[in-house]
């Protein structure tokens, strides 16, 4: 259950307004990576935490303070709108520099919204949930954590460039704050999973055995460019300790060739005379795949 | 450029039809997590990419890969369906144990591709340009690529416990292997970039001196257990090496209650008579924050 | 801001799991009338509403509640769940009574959310921005939420007679309880809004002198049932206590044809050698419209 | 069944074309509350309607209304766009004040529709199958309608504010107009299923008894406002007329804490060793909850 | 402006109801290629077509035929739905025949529409206004119609296939009769449209001489299969009469390696220490294109 | 299995960097009809083909072609927006020449993507999975494809003309030529599956027998334009030279009243007392059919 006050959790107080920037400003907002994410992810995290104790109360205070920056940008919208949408409409016919600002405004905030934030993004596409996710993996959900905010907070730091509103660069430095210490928590998070002995760093810390170990370590070279070979991802002892990297510089296709069998009469679906249905799941597998490497390097190039 | 082959990078045969699990995978085509989302994410990652040389080269080497795993998920779908959407339906209102098999199944792999993938999740929700992230900064879009492994991983194990088809799961294996060594390889660039010098852990690795100090080190304790105050990320150094983490057992708001200015009568929101506007971005700040904090847990509690 | 207590408003525990319920109560949780939209709604129209007082007040307190709801949902969806989505999948294919089960799932609450409750509706379909409104005009948002809470009332009392857990029941019947009381208090605010003076019954309360006020009393009667006459949408005073509604029988178009005008070459749109531009903007209006009503009745019985 | 003629219900002849108006005007035609909605919303619940007689009847002869309101704006958009887009174009980035109307432009208009509307909104937003409601309750979509249609008119005269185009004024005025019938339409439909006794003000009319009485009479104050309590909506006699609203100044919450079971091993959800499942369906549901409110509030402040 | 009977074109009368297959039906409503669709792209093609007579009135009479069959098969819908999704749904959990039922069940035809059709489609996707295209090219126009109508016969067709009901095969014999005849009439609409002289068969007609003349006629073999040089499309006189087609065994690229300026600053993209921007738009272009073609064979191979 | 090489199909090299321009530029990468359509339409056609050989092959070669398509404009984008986002932002307000290009800038390839190209149109709406289709009937994806580069060379060809950068209209015509000699290669295709006896013209080539011959030769005439006669769509033998077109001119419905039976009473609709269910799919079917279109003509008219 949540309670709340109208007492923002830091001050939204634009300089004067400007349309132009509050249409900019729903990126944060309703976007991929904008706090109605960021939000609802550690919601769904925080109800779906199996594990009691310091992480779920972590996951949940985080949350609660995200709903607030949703607040606190909504509110800052609202007033960097004030007068503008009605009457800068009226004058941008006859004049440019107020037609330039039309141009870039997001319609809906006037239409719609009558001056105030709508729940989409810069582009105006509506915030959806599969934005969020929630695996109940908090290895996974972690891992996601640190991206969303790494994102987040680099579009606030070129939105941070694109006003000189001293009243809007005051408020995006504190998020631009809040989203340092939550990356640098989800990170910190990440070590005490390991620490902890719960998770380790390849999600999920399970199925390594049955996994086709030799294909666990291979970089597989399939673009032209030859640099790919001299990091680390493709040579050395990989980040979970165990697996050791190496470069396959000319891979060859491990299977037969992609087929579909034919598909039942009665979906009319277009079949040759006499298909014997190479790809079926039923019938033989065919000619063994022994040679097929060689094969494929001459039908290939 | 791009060229094929149609040989698949592993085998995908299952042993026999199966239009239950065929629903089910579509999740690793076109869910949130699934091989279309790493497959456009990595090409344009690679598109966009600014520093050429290893960096580029290994995207693009495995955003290439990626296509191909889409291809040998939507053969399987194909032959995990051979035969069964027809004849199934035609005798699933008589048999409850067709029936069964009919309810999970996703009808418009029958009516829309003829027993074939569609483009979307197992949900059937369609697959969405807005799954992908490339930002140009390399190490926001690492941890992103870390994340949708992980993600990927964890779905393609849930799907392995799923089923006993050998092929199927000769077949996941090798997905599971390929998973492994992507998310250890993208933890290693991760690294990479720092030791090179091109970003630190925190994206972007800028704006620190600009932004609110107090504010960038501080858990804000909004929710109520207690033991979110015994992790590493409320106390000691911040895996930024920088900050000094901090536990804020009882925040008060910093900012004033949040309202909006009136609208444009134009607009035709409602408005008191007489309103003043506090929340205006024109007019004075009215009262002073500094008894605020005070303030507000008398109201709040 | 917000802060939040681990403790559900009402207790959310069912008697034992029921994955194929779990499925069908998403559509309370992310459906286009589920409580993440009336959270969401209420959220944004209190952040927008411009009359300080009771009725932003109001708006704050309901919206707080709501977001309980959906974490009552949640936890509710995680508690059905348990121990089914694996367990139950494995044995599906060999059992048609679990297998019916398995139709009914949501393969998603398993495959992406590890046993947990996603952000979409009862048909896989993700929350989407675009299901709330918040205009600014308190009158249409309050007939907005009138009619928001009626629908979810009525999806609540359809899921209450499809299970016959109690524990569920005993929740649905507190959800029932809400949704009662808070289509009460939208319709009470529509009332005070008038009482006010703030608005009238017809959103926005204004341009009546403006519009059209032929057009603003008549019923067109377009379609073969006889009777839409017979009702007070069509006779007597209209709820505005201004309007004298009247029936029109038989009504003619009142516009000229439908045409549009040649588009510039460059656009490449098929036209007709010598077309005048009837439909243009600039151009005549070309016969009068005196007859057309005559004219057309011909042409169109 | 329906027929057509090509004359419109009014004239939508504009003085002269405007594309930057034209793209605003995309609102009422594929936006949330544009006429699309009440079309395909309006056609379905007639389709869907069990009373035969005068509610169909009415429904039905709106419904068809409608799709010559999208016919109409349609009509419009071709002629505001009338030699624009091309010309336009090629001019702007010479001339700032040609320039600030590309800015504002709708390009699809151009590029993907040449010249016509689009079937998406002001922000470039497709039309969505769930914008529409018909749920067979009457009383539920009638509230729903009047939603729409004040919506609708809000849209719509905030649209008539940003024009000065004779022709265009006249269209909308006429759209102001029957909304504004529309809406006393819906009105009356409501007060009508009262009196018919087919349906009371809370929808659904049904479950007061299961529901839980002693809450569906309160008002939970959990926002900071303290006038929350001075409206109708937390005090007197419900609209009804049975419940006697309350205001409950210091909720506590009923519930115990939201917690989920453990997953099953195979979905790799993260867990505690040796959790004991509180919030499991199957175990004992723990410490009662009588003293909960106490316990909850010193927690929470 | 539109009339509306309440008479349906054809009959909607199932023998007995069938919530399984209510549920396949609606990819015929709401699917990307179902009767909503067509409907949509042609009222939008009508409105927007700039050749009066024939074609226009050809493609309005087509438009308003296909709203009615959207309403028979929200009415087919309904009534295939009756009595079921309440009382099936209680009895699924005992009885396993039922419960077959209940899995392949759409949960929202009961919970949102109480027994009615949805607009979505058999995966319960909301329909989406991207669906149609009207361009004002009507041999662009003309070649979507062929295609909607195909897809949706097929559909149609696949659906006549599942399903013994006497009643609902009746009615899709008519539809299949429909979609029979509009196909025709597309088809014979692109010849007529030749013989008119307005558009040729390669859309637009134009541009032919400022295009690249080399690489309008050239089929690039890019994928391994050796098959593709036996059809017309690879040999002999193109279908336009003009280009002389040519089978390309082993093509190179063409340009320069894909390479993106570097980002300025402020926008923290990642980039390496003095990176010359060898893909600048400003820049030199550096090494001649000349051998280009023979040192990607390297390289790629 | 595919491999890549970073050289692109063809140079994608501007003259100058061009904001404005590069938002536009988003349809043909994202757009419904972009090269991101027909890259999955033909990769999913060609993997869900059930004829090997040469329509196979010919499908995956081009399907192969068109990745680098998408390479090209992602390309293209990124060097169209060299320097441009970020400074010209600062300057839009002070500059009305600046402010208009800020105004048609898509501010997601600022904020997003610093720099580069989105996967989205140019109306910011993301890539759907529901633009492709892959049916299994070659003649049916045939036509989609022909429709699909029909659409895709008038957009370019649109935007070909609002531009005069010589770099940019370079690459276009490379473009248009390749759209050239797909739309020509499709038409050859199905000209070749009729020859091969595969498929005929009318989609699918089955159910003829079947389906209701009085139905599938009539043009029916529902909107008033009256020279729908004169074109071969309502006359003569029909283009799969079998049916004989006749224009019926005044056609009345076939069918009875569309109505809907009573819902179960614990779905709560709306129903009238004693309603006898006519629509029912139980019940008996009432008045007979005979005399029906003359009854109609009388209510409709």
């Amino acid at each position: 259950m949540f309670r709340h006050t109208k007492h923002l959790q830091f001050e939204a107080k634009p300089e004067k307004p400007d349309a132009l920037y509050a249409a900019k400003l729903q990126e944060l907002i309703g976007g991929a990576y904008g706090e109605m994410t960021v939000t609802m992810q550690y919601l769904f995290q925080g109800w779906n935490c199996r594990v009691e104790g310091k992480y779920k109360d972590m996951i949940l205070d985080v949350a609660t303070e995200e709903i607030g920056h949703v607040e606190m940008l909504a509110t800052m919208v609202a007033r960097l709108l004030e007068g503008a949408p009605d009457d800068v409409m009226a004058k941008a016919v006859k004049d440019p520099a107020v037609g330039a600002v039309v141009g870039g405004m997001n319609p809906q905030q006037a239409i719609v919204s009558g001056g105030g934030a709508v729940l989409a993004d810069s582009g105006a596409t509506p915030w959806n949930g599969k934005y969020i996710v929630a695996s109940g993996n908090l290895m996974a959900d972690f891992y996601a954590n640190v991206a969303a905010e790494a994102q987040g907070r680099l579009q606030t730091a070129r939105l941070y460039n694109m006003t000189d509103d001293p009243g809007v660069k005051a408020m995006l430095k504190f998020n631009l704050a809040r989203d340092t210490v939550h990356q640098n928590q989800w990170l910190a998070a990440i070590e005490q999973l390991k620490e902890d002995g719960l998770e380790g760093p390849i999600v999920p810390n399970a199925l390594f055995d049955e996994e086709n170990q030799e294909h666990s370590r291979t970089h597989w070279h399939l673009s032209d460019g030859t640099q790919a070979q001299d990091g680390p991802w493709a040579q050395g002892i990989a980040p979970d300790g165990v697996h050791q990297l190496e470069f396959l510089a000319d891979p060859a296709p491990l299977g037969g060739p992609a087929s579909a069998p034919p598909p039942p009469d009665h979906l009319y679906g277009t079949k040759a005379a006499g298909h014997g249905g190479e790809g079926s799941a039923k019938g033989p597998s065919g000619a063994p795949n022994k040679s097929m490497g060689d094969k494929i390097k001459d039908t290939f190039s």
